[in-house]
């Protein structure tokens, strides 16, 4: 077995001196006041092996990284009937969105835009009576901790500044695409992105996909391999927002980031990785997230291309 | 060694049930006029070992797959620099394109829109004296065959149909990112589109990509690894027009199609494989191609994800 | 004085064979259940004359007409300051309406789109404590009867199927463009949307337009001549949305109509005409109204080119 | 008769202060370099009395002004026909004019939009064996004077710039509403944009517009009542670019403006004006050329709202 931990410490040393090149979200007051010199690297491996070095342990907002908790809740209960609803194609720039939105009929290109995500927890709202609690319970039972929770204070904050949420849902409902009350899939929404997690519990929960779908801990198939073969395709191609592109280049795992800093990403068959660090670069992603990856893949020769 | 040629064997049999279920593209009377009813397999590993099955060796028009030899001619030249110039992330719907140049200044989103792909080739104008002959004899170089050429007719009636191409050009051109004359551009894109080769011709030069950027016939280093790695994860997210996302899930190979009905794509560090079936389903891509893809790769089991 | 009681009833036997050759507004049910063969034409001059035939008493929903109500109330108060939060020139169609708020960063192009309106709507909320009985009162005063009422039966009706208005406040507000609650602005657009008038209303009420801005029945100078004269070059060039440059032409009068088949415009110094029949053109405009005006400016000679 | 030369000689004086306050037009070198110190005010008459004042002798470049005449001499001979291939509806901001003509199909909303201008001078060149020169004569027949000459420094220099233009028309010819060659209709364009007339030219051409269609100097009828209705209708809503609503407001005249800095406008049965200073607005419009219509309608209380 390749020894991770010598290998994470170099990068942590490595990317260090990054700091203070990025620059920490400010959309939200509750992630701007985060203190930037943080940095976490934890690699998980299927025989659940954990490897960590720096700020590990520390729960942080994982943002649109939920964005992958809500569609595999919502894929393996439906599977191929969400794609009637939602696309599976990367996206052009954010720019485009509203056009591409109006011009498709309130059908957005995947998942991994808010558009697509609202409406995901539209349907996970359909189908789970109590969505919420149903999205903390999962996301436990990947990690296997009880530790994992909304932080309100968060949640909040994303409530005040949701306006182009708002106006996303309001227009996505307009083409009958959203079939619940907005407020609802607003609160939802809100809640999900403020999920707290550490880099342990990110890399632990994406062992799911490095595992075909099924639970590490439990033997449990979550999903078919089909369905973790679709959610990993998308999160190779649109997983990074507009740097997905040079992401695959880059690194060549299939993962997500999200504005809170941190990324996760997995070696099918093989290994999850999370880092976590708060700064981000003009993308919208870890800063040093992307360099430790970038070296992580480098190092151990596994991109895909 | 798998054998490659049983496998193909058998797929060629599970596929042409699929004949008339596309439709052959007709945009230009030229490819309207091809016999729908063809399908070539080709398989062909680094250590030059080729398994074929049907029409393998009959050259047909590789029209978009050309972007590739385009795109790897430039970048050996002058790495890097190109990305000044052109994007590398995936487009949104081809509805976009124009907006999307607009608001980029000029600047397209990846070498294999059109967009990007005319300033790709007006870069080959400014590096290659004699772009024509040098594209040419780069792809013999690469096939180890002197059969390869323009199909002239092809290439006459793409000119006759080249206003929406002109239009990009001159655009683009407005934004100061072509620099040589428009005519001259187009006069190279109409040909290299024309380009004809076989399946037998296209498997050989993805070697190339496979072998890590190695001619695999002189083992010449065309690229570096890196660069062949940037041209994978450009394949990979952009290389099949609006199916990219699908075709990463369905196949999860780097490959890139034509609207001749060709597609090729490779597995790194193992095999290429190229598919020729003219009928194209609603994206533009091979019906029967990606069918032979997505079953070839779940046989072998090699998906990325 | 010219007898406009023979004209507009000459008028009246020449329009009525159009029946059935348009369409009653359907995109809420309130408006859908309204009997298609109702017409009515009033003129009414600046010595309080008023001529009038058919359905001229009958109130009927103003709609969009009520954007010009809104728009008085606000430019009298706080004059060209309102032109910094919203545009005076014609918009494209309105598919760009979405494209062309975010590259205008939420400043829409004219107060008589919804977006426009809206922003209108959210002045009128911050300037007047009880918004919904001003305009009532304004209203009132200007048609010189207390018969005007809301529909509250179509005002709920409007206020189920507002998505696509949600949707653009929210949006106008994520840029800071509106300042009150989304909810509140919607609440009282929907309401000013189902004010309840006869075309003997509407025509008493737009004489402060032929007037220079003094209401005719009370000598108040409700708005400067400056600013009669910029309402009205903003209803000439955008009162009809994607037919204001074909009723420019036709009819040639500044003027504002509705969804609800009501069309009301003025000549400077001399009149204003109304006419109401459901049956709406392609365009959303009353098609009998669009005929009825041109009939009239043809007749008395009075267009402006 | 009001005394007119009374009138403009103290505009003159008036406005040569804002000398300075705009910025000549440099997208080509051969406009740059026109010396901005210059004013020319002419007021003409249905009884063909000139006044003048300044510079308005001076030959200058018309530019856009140039479409009213090209139209004028397509809609005399298809008349209505035209309308099915340009729009007759204000549009939206420049930024729009790619995504207008892709969403409606190479249909260009007016023909004073390069867009639409390209489509009537593909027209005139369909309709007039000899385009150059018929437009010249019927300039010419309008003005009562054969010095009237393409200034051929200009032309050269804008075929020079005229990527832009040259990208609209293949963008178009696309969709097959430009029926003739490309570089064809370009050469034209591109000399009736250097058109060069003196304000007292312009004025005097303009005499056809305010005298319903016929040329005051002969008793011709050029274009029919409706014709020039419609014509002046397009005008008075599309003919100051993104500041049409803005001269409809501030001036209330059906006119014309070009980069060039030249404005020419009239007053429906009475008379024309034409005002030319180099300095141009942010919106494209001869700054001191507004100022000096204001002045103008403001004094003769003449505005149509």
């Amino acid at each position: 077995m390749t020894d991770y931990a010598e290998v994470i410490e170099r990068i942590y040393r490595e990317v260090t001196p990054y700091w203070g090149a990025g620059k920490v979200a400010d959309y939200i007051p509750a992630l701007a006041q985060v203190d930037p010199r943080q940095l976490g690297i934890v690699v998980d491996t299927l025989d659940l092996n954990t490897c960590k070095v720096g700020d590990a342990d520390v729960p942080f907002s994982v943002q649109s990284i939920s964005k992958v908790f809500t569609l595999t809740m919502v894929v393996r209960l439906i599977g191929e009937e969400l794609w009637k609803s939602v696309g599976r194609e990367p996206s052009g720039n954010p720019f485009n969105s509203l056009v591409q939105l109006e011009y498709e009929q309130g059908l957005p290109r995947n998942p991994f835009i808010n558009a697509g995500a609202l409406v995901v927890t539209d349907r996970l709202i359909s189908l789970y009576p109590r969505p919420k609690e149903a999205l903390i319970d999962f996301v436990r039972s990947l990690c296997g901790t009880d530790d994992i929770y909304y932080d309100h204070h968060v949640a909040k904050s994303e409530r005040l500044h949701a306006d182009r949420n708002m106006a996303l849902a309001y227009f996505i409902k307009s083409f009958g695409n959203i079939h619940n009350d907005v407020e609802t899939v607003i609160d939802v929404y809100c809640h999900q992105c403020a999920l707290a997690m550490s880099c342990t519990d990110l890399a632990r929960s994406f062992l799911l996909f490095a595992n075909r779908g099924v639970n590490p801990l439990n033997g449990e198939q979550v999903l078919t391999e089909s369905q973790t073969k679709r959610i990993g395709a998308l999160m190779a191609t649109c997983g990074f927002y507009d740097e997905s592109g040079d992401f695959a280049y880059r690194v060549g795992l299939p993962g997500k980031s999200g504005v809170g800093g941190g990324i996760v990403a997995y070696m099918p068959g093989k290994l999850s990785m999370a880092v976590w660090s708060p700064e981000l670069n003009s993308y919208g992603n870890s800063l040093i997230g992307i360099e430790a990856f970038e070296r992580f893949t480098t190092d151990i020769r596994s991109s895909i291309f």
